[in-house]
C-alpha cells in the first residue's frame, strides 16, 4: 500500500495537519490503495528533515508539510529557511512535499484565518493525492490561477481575448 | 528520440506551458528528432522537484520551467525559494533548467502582462532548443543584451568605440 | 546506549548548554538508555558542521544546538547562514538537529533574556527527548501553539467554535 | 592539454567573454600548455550549470563566469540565486569558478561601464591563469587591497605603522 | 604530521592571513604536531572552494578562512554567498572552517580596522588549534560571551543571580 505523509509542527495555533489527513481520508482509496503516516515535530524549522525522513525511512511517496509562521519579523526569516530545508528534501529524495504555510499575519481575524488554514491544508492535501494518482487535474488547471487558502485568482484576460474554454493543453504531451 | 521537458504550474494566471509546447512544436525535428513531456504542478515552489524528475525519470535532455509569481510579498520571497530549487536541480543533473518567470507585478495591464508571458515562454522555449541543437545561435548572441519578455536592450556603446558588427567571437574557442 | 549531543558556542553570553544539558540529566533513562555528548565552538557559524560531526562521528541520534546571535545587524545576517548550515546538518543526516537561538535583542534586561535562555534550552532539551522517546507528547500538542522561551500562543479560535479538547487526531495514523 | 573554460550570456550588454578570451589567448602557453572552451548560455541564471558541465563534461581544470545583472529591482535578486549557483558548482567539483560580474547600474555612462567590463574580465582572466601556472602572484599580492574592473584600493595603513614592503608571508608556508 | 590551512584573499586590505600564520606559529607543537599550508585566492568568494580544496587534497585537518568584505552594498551581499560557500565546505567535509571577515565598515579609521584584523585573526587561529588540540579551552568558556576583534562581551547577569564562577559545566558530559 503506498503512503502519503503528513508533518506538522506544535508551533502552529491551529491543527492543519488534522485537516490534511481528514480530507485525505475522504479521496477514493484510503485504507485501500493508500495509508497515511503522520509525524509532528516542534517548529516549522523541523519539517524539513522530517519530510525526508518520512519518504526515506517510512517510504511515503507524497509529503505534505503545514506550519504557521509567526507574526514576528525573525518567524519570516524562520520561514525562509524553513521552506529551503523542504525544497531541499524534495531535491535530495525526487518526491513531491507539498509546503503549506499559513502566515499568522495574513489575516488579523482568528476565524478568517482559521478559514485560511481549513482551505489551504485541504486543498494541498487533495493536491497531494491529484499529483499521485490523477495527474491530469493539474494538467487540466494550467496557468488558471489556482489558488490554496483563498478563492482562485483565476486566468487574465489574454493579449488576444483568446477563449481559454476549448483547452489549449496538446494531447501529445 | 530526445525529450525536452516542459513544467508549469495552476498558480500561474496564463497558460505560459502550452506557449512553450507550442513554440517547440514549430522547431525543427519535433516528433523526429525530439517530442515534449509536460507536467502541471500545484506552484512555482513545486518546480524545482518536478524539473529534477523529468530529467532522472523522464529523460529530458533539458526542462523549461514557467510560473507566475503573484503580487503579494511573500510571493516574492517564495520565488527566490523556487529560483534555488530550479538551480539545485541544474547542479544536481548537469542539465540545463530554462526558468521563465513573468512576475504579475510586472505589468499593471493584463493584455500587456500576457503579452510578456508569451514573448518570453517562447524565446526561452527556442533557447531550450538552440542549447541542445543549435549552441552557435547563442554564441553568436553573446553580450548582446538579448531580453525575453520584452525587446533586447542591446549591446552598449563600447569605451573605444569599437564596431561589433564583425562579430569579435574568436573562431578557435 | 543512545547518544544525545549538545553543541554551544564561546560568543553567547549565557551558558545554555547546561542548561540543556540539567534538563536531558532530569529526564527518564539518562545514564541508561541515552548519555550526552556536548561540544563548544567558537560562535552559532560553527555549529553547523559540529552537529553534522555529533551525528556522524559521536553516534548521536539527535542534537540540540544553541547559540545567542547579538545584536548588530551582521549578527542577523550571520545567523540565517548558521541556520542554514544546521539545516543542512539534518538533511544530510536524516537527523533531527534543534536549534535553539536567543537573539540578543529579544529582550532589553539582562534577566529577561537570561530567562527566555533558560526557558527555551530546557523545553527544546524535552523536545528532543519526546522526538526520540515519547513522539506521542508531540502529537498531542499538533498545532497547540506551543511556544520555547516564552509561554505558549494556544490555538486560535476556529472558525466553526469547534471544540479542540476531544482531539481530531486520528488514531491510526 | 589542459583546458580553461569561458561561460557568458547572451543576457550581458557587452561582450565581456570575448575579452576574457583575448587577455587568456595572451597569456604564455596558450595553445600548447592549454586551451580555451566558451559556451554561451541566454542568461546569468544559466551559468551555474554551464560551468558545472564545462569542468565535468568538457574537462576543464578552471572557469571564468561572465554576467551582467541589469538595473531592475528583480536583477539584484537574480543575481543572488546565479551566485549561488557558480558557488555549488565550484563545491561540487572542487574547482575554481571565477564569477565576474559587471553590474549594470555600476555606472551611469555606456562608455565607463563599458570600461569596467574590459578591466574586470581581463583581470579575472588573468587571475585564472594565475590560479593555474603562477598561484605565487596570488599569494605576493595577499591582504593588498587588489581590485578588478577599478584600480586596486590597496592596503590601509595598519595600527602599529609597520612597513608592508618587507612582505611578512612566512617563507615556510 | 597535522596541516592547518589558511586560505586568504588579495582583495582584502590588510594581511590578515600572515597574522594567523604568525599566531599559529607560536602555539605549541608547530612544525612537529603540525604544519600550515596557505593559499590565496582573489577575492572572498573564492575561499569556499579552497577550503575544501585544502581539505580534501591537501589534507588539512581544519582550515581559517580570511577576507575583508568592502564598503558597497554589493559586498554586503557577495559576503552573503561567501560565507555560504564555507558553510558548505564545512559540511561537505565534516571538517571545521572558522570564518575571519572583517567588514570594511567596521571602523572607519583604518588604524583601527587593522586592529581589529589583527585580533579577530590571531583569535580565531587560536580557536582553530584549540578545536583540534585543547578542546577543553572552548569548554571552559561556553555561554561566555567571547568575541574575536574586540574584548569579548562576557556573560550576562542572569536572572537568578547564580554565580557563574563555579562553572555549570557538567563533569561526565
Amino acid at each position: 500500500m503506498d503512503r502519503i505523509g503528513i508533518a506538522d509542527t506544535m508551533f502552529a495555533r491551529y491543527d492543519m495537519g488534522a485537516e490534511a489527513v481528514d480530507e485525505l481520508e475522504s479521496c477514493p482509496g484510503h485504507g485501500e490503495r493508500f495509508e497515511i503516516v503522520r509525524r509532528t515535530v516542534p517548529g516549522f524549522k523541523d519539517l524539513g528533515v522530517v519530510c525526508k525522513k518520512l519518504i526515506e525511512e517510512e517510504g511515503c511517496r507524497i509529503v505534505v508539510a503545514l506550519g504557521m509562521p509567526g507574526k514576528a519579523p525573525i518567524d519570516q526569516v524562520s520561514a525562509v529557511g524553513a521552506s529551503q530545508g523542504i525544497m531541499l528534501a524534495q531535491l535530495l529524495t525526487n518526491t513531491h512535499v507539498l509546503e503549506v504555510f499559513v502566515h499568522e499575519n495574513e489575516e488579523e481575524d482568528p476565524g478568517r484565518l482559521a478559514a485560511v488554514c481549513v482551505d489551504r491544508s485541504r486543498k494541498h492535501a487533495r493536491n497531494a493525492y491529484w499529483l499521485l494518482y490523477e495527474p491530469e487535474q493539474l494538467a487540466r488547471r494550467a496557468g488558471r490561477g489556482v489558488r490554496q487558502g483563498y478563492s482562485d485568482a483565476g486566468p487574465i484576460a489574454s493579449a488576444s481575448q483568446r477563449d481559454p474554454s476549448p483547452s489549449p493543453s496538446p494531447s501529445s504531451v
